[in-house]
């Protein structure tokens, strides 16, 4: 028979792991990717480094949970209209790019993704989880027959409502306002 | 009077300049921002330290020249149209951003213009030139009374045109192909 896991041994492995996944976030959000040593991390945080391996087998797999656990994906919004839905998941995305850790920490993902292909995974399944309610959204107003999406390709789309955000906060670094997330949906839905 | 300069000089000084910028850029391109150091260019080019920082007074005036040089922006295109101009610009575009080195180096400009505020005068700098040729098209056209234009700011049309092939490049890593092109010019001029 297993030996049964004590609630007291549970939760303190809980707490390890999350302080270990704050620590890797706090060293990414300072440095960039670059600047995430699992040395330094287990320094830090006081866990050793066996037991981060033991939880993470890989470097690349702890900057994901890292990543994924803080820059949370927005929920699917149920607003009852596309337009509103889009609202929702823009407004929500222009605030999660303004001066926030994630939102200075990302460039160095998609920096490292061009030449360490175990770090490009972790951009795409980084990129899909982050886009996935904008596509629930499109979908599922295209399965309901909303007009101004047929014959557009989701993908199309989705480039056309976020790419101009992406573009505003680390290209041109404009300000995002209401006035700009309504023009990208305006022209989006036309 | 001044010492007149011999021609054999000036084309010794021309050469060395070229080589320094070429070896900065190769380093840029294979290591990102952080890969390039000015000991390892001198090194490798086999120009002295003191000669390139005679030409260059900071290692961010060497990057901005490095990428200017060879990243060169587009010439602003005469085709008698605006969606022809476009076309041009965007076609142009989605070749340099289609696995050259500059689309390959651009990510580490963004990422140390986060940290970095001499990088982030150079990230200006660079944008900047790269969108002038997308602002001269709209606006040229925009004076000449181009209705599909009229109401709309320059910069949220450049970021709803250049903002989604960004978005295919560098997050979702999506193939930019004329169909797509075709599509994000039909919906800004729509």
């Amino acid at each position: 028979m297993a030996e049964k896991v004590s609630p007291t041994l549970d939760k303190r492995v809980a707490r390890s792991r999350a302080t270990v996944l704050m620590e890797t976030y706090r060293q990414l959000s300072e440095g960039g990717i670059g600047g995430v040593s699992i040395d330094a991390v287990s320094k830090r945080s006081g866990v050793s480094k066996t037991t981060i391996y033991r939880h993470w087998p890989s470097r690349s797999a702890l900057l994901l949970e890292a990543c994924a656990s803080f820059g949370a994906p927005a929920r699917v919004p149920g607003t009852g209209s596309l337009r509103g839905d889009l609202h929702a998941l823009l407004t929500s995305l222009a605030g999660a790019l303004d001066g926030t850790p994630w939102s200075k920490a990302y460039p160095s993902i998609l920096d490292a993704a061009e030449r360490d292909p175990e770090i490009a995974t972790v951009q795409k399944q980084l990129h899909a989880a982050f886009m996935a309610p904008f596509e629930a959204v499109l979908q599922r107003a295209c399965a309901a027959g909303e007009a101004s999406l047929q014959g557009r390709a989701t993908s199309e789309l989705v480039a056309r409502l976020v790419g101009p955000l992406f573009f505003r906060r680390w290209f041109s670094r404009e300000a995002i306002d209401g006035r700009f997330v309504d023009a990208i949906i305006d022209a989006a839905l036309k």
